[in-house]
């Protein structure tokens, strides 16, 4: 069944101990697309400018993804530049950003788009998706993300679009600051009654963990020793998650295990290339490879 | 087979958002032998001085610990002091330490203690480490564990007596600090090559990674909700790691497997009461119910 993806789509700046890229494909329903595309059909919504280069616009389509929701502003794209260092990969330095056509866009769906029975809200302001969820007729599974810019400054938007999704997705730190919980199964459950009936927190390296009210897990992530670009790893975390439950009849326990094991193992190739570079290449057998070598990661015998 | 163990045995003053505990029996070994004895016989090499309560040796030697080699000081006893946040309960903040009879100690083990198979050096000044090992004929498995302190002032003795052990216990700051590197498998390769041939990295709540050079897996933790103390937890893990190795024939995969399970579990226990309040009343069989808990926490279906 398909799935809608709300978010950025941004021209990306990138510094880490592997190397620096320009101009790369990037923001967080990019990175979301190009995982969520490995499982089921991917409808784009997002603003570029008209200094969008064609090239990454008609790579999107070659990977199947509907862009018939791509708005095509007179601004600029939405540019990100940031560092990673080595002493720690896992946080991104912004250096500099850009919002350009962000701060005038407005959400849109094509017609055909508005009975689409999945919705996922990626990293943006939360008042434009909200927006996005008044196209949106009857939808069967809505996901959201978010990030510390919008919980710090725009909380109670934020606390207003948790009353309407159904599956919350954050990062530990996230998870923490929200709920004003460290320990992260009270913090899933602080935001499990703020309305998500799911809350899946990406640990990094650590995994995931995933909270609803009769279910708990967590694994851990798929060991990946050189990471070359973590830009994006949660967005593709939120894909594969987002993807496989599209996909998916039954939100049942083993349906939702599965999917958690899906999305650690697609963020785990992200991380292996710069921007979209590997996600892009992947194949859904080459993912399933993985899932097996992590399966035995954590096998108890 | 029997397992000896040097460590601290000490008192401690804690406080935690649960409340404070004066004088209550803590130190490394303490912790570790409290662990250990749920899997096999337990020796306990430490210094106290005369000023320890009775009592507290009393309860070690009516829980099944030999401690015919703890040498009682004219000095004071070993205290700590430490204070847990409600902000980050994983971290102590050290108010004060007295090291009392422990600056005057020499490890000393009975006779019929030299031939024991199974050592642990619980964390204490790494040239006590050393000390203890020269009494020691030729044993099968010796684990190490060590702390900060130690790799900040003392690395050139801990780096000696890394070639003499087998097993490396360590957390994932330490793991970080001594390897220089901060992804955790490429520490893990680093602390390798400094000579043990088994690397056990304790993540805290994010529970565990092993590395060797055939071998690598990792298990989240037991998701405990409520932490009390959790002084203690990194000796009570060692404990229940050694403790299952001690007793296993073979140190294949799937014992190293369960050893770090069982290992985390007893951990999991050791925070939920203060000091070692509920690992003292622990029994295997409530190990094993919760380690089939966690099996199905983190199975992927």
């Amino acid at each position: 069944m398909s799935l809608i993806v709300l978010g950025t789509v941004a021209l990306d700046h990138v510094k880490t101990p592997s190397g620096t890229k320009k101009d790369m494909l990037g923001g967080s329903a990019a990175h979301f697309a190009m995982s969520a595309r490995l499982f089921t059909d991917v409808h784009l919504a997002a603003v570029v400018g008209r200094d969008f280069p064609l090239k990454h616009l008609n790579f999107l389509k070659a990977k199947g993804i509907d862009c018939s929701a791509v708005v095509i502003s007179k601004e600029k794209t939405f540019r990100w530049r940031g560092e990673y260092k080595k002493e720690d990969l896992n946080t991104a330095v912004t250096l500099a950003t850009e919002l350009g056509a962000l701060q005038h866009y407005v959400p849109e769906l094509r017609e055909h788009q508005r009975h689409l029975p999945n919705v996922f809200l990626a990293n943006i302001d939360p008042d434009l998706q909200i927006q996005l969820l008044k196209h949106v007729k009857s939808p069967r599974l809505i996901g959201l993300d978010s990030m510390n810019l919008w919980i710090a400054h725009k909380q109670k938007s934020l606390r207003h679009l948790m009353k309407m999704v159904h599956l919350f997705v954050a990062n530990d730190a996230e998870a923490r600051s929200l709920s004003g919980e460290n320990n992260l199964i009270m913090a899933a459950r602080r935001l499990r009654a703020m309305g998500p009936r799911m809350i899946v927190i990406k640990k990094g390296e650590h995994g995931v963990l995933f909270y609803s009210d009769k279910v708990m897990f967590s694994f851990p992530a798929y060991p990946v020793e050189k990471v070359i670009d973590p830009t994006g790893a949660g967005d593709t975390f939120a894909g594969g998650l987002m993807g496989y439950l599209s996909r998916s009849e039954k939100l049942d326990e083993k349906t939702l295990r599965r999917a958690c094991a899906y999305a650690t193992t697609v963020a785990s190739f992200n991380v292996q290339g710069f921007g979209v570079a590997r996600t892009a290449s992947l194949s859904l057998r080459e993912v399933e490879g993985r899932m097996k070598e992590l399966a035995r990661f954590f096998a108890l015998t």
